[in-house]
């Protein structure tokens, strides 16, 4: 898993890591920006973000992997496929940001079953809003959310709004481990 | 590739296929739905999915395979992610159905770059108005689209309007062959 790690590092920033000045989705400036989907939309960089995911999961008991629509999507596609290859069903869902009646019910796309447990993902975590949005619609929805895994926490109040939460919080890699 | 084929017609029937009075997206009646998310976002199914669309590329040279959200991003993922586990490497997209900022350019999503080869995928064709759309946005980008690849032809219009924009069109079944 180290090496898997590290060649995943570099991959990020091959494709994903910019630096500049940048205004986030959260209104916070930066000084630099990860477009998540440039190494999620990679065919290697998927792969194994994928597999490292599915590593940090295999003692977890869970029945279902999800998370915020666009971000996750792929991460979801990318993880159930290769979760197939090791025996393991994984049910995918993907929570849309507003339901396509208006309403607050369908937010959550796919096979879910209230009841399920749930591991709520993400390529980047900033503040940790958009993963509460989506536990939040995954809760209403019946079903428990057992941990949140994401790429990169830019370690800016995601950790501390989920564990108030009660909710193991695993990133891939945190700011200062990409020595950003 | 006919097993794998005969299982995935198998799973489309206990997931994704519902019979009653339905009106679809595109404001035609239908007796019967099929929600490809159900059978997209199930491990096994997306395993399959992947597996033989990857089988049907086999002879197609193309480097990038995308679609319309929300529908084709699972599928996106579980293609890109198992075609780097044949060798083979294929950058994913997603379509917007529109831009963040409102213009008209930031529809797609991903590391596709201008004069790339790509493959438009879709869960289920009707009209083939939504996969025309994402052929218009690629195109604007400035890629090719060799081909359009659906798990489901409804055949009520995608073959045609595709054949006359020139792009093979690919289901990995008919409406007949599910006996629709």
């Amino acid at each position: 898993m180290k090496d898997k790690k590290s060649r995943l590092k570099e991959k990020l920033f091959e494709k994903a890591v910019r630096f500049g000045d940048f205004t986030l989705a959260s209104g916070l400036k930066s000084t630099y920006y990860i477009n998540g989907k440039m190494a999620t939309l990679d065919s290697e960089g998927l792969n194994m973000i994928s597999e490292v995911m599915l590593d940090m999961l295999e003692n977890t008991e869970c029945d279902a992997v999800g998370g915020p629509t666009l971000g996750a999507d792929p991460m979801v596609g990318g993880i159930i496929a290769l979760a197939h290859n090791r025996g393991r069903k994984l049910t995918g869902f993907i929570v849309r940001k507003e339901s396509k009646d208006h309403g607050t019910k369908n937010l959550i796309e796919g096979p879910l079953e209230p009841g399920m447990k749930t591991i709520v993902i993400e390529d980047v975590a900033t503040t940790g809003g958009s993963a509460k949005k989506a536990i939040d619609a995954v809760r209403a929805f019946g079903c428990d959310v057992v941990g949140v895994l994401v790429i990169v926490d830019r370690d800016q109040g995601a950790k501390e709004l989920l564990n108030e939460m009660g909710i193991p919080f695993e990133p891939i890699f945190t700011k200062a481990e990409l020595g950003l």
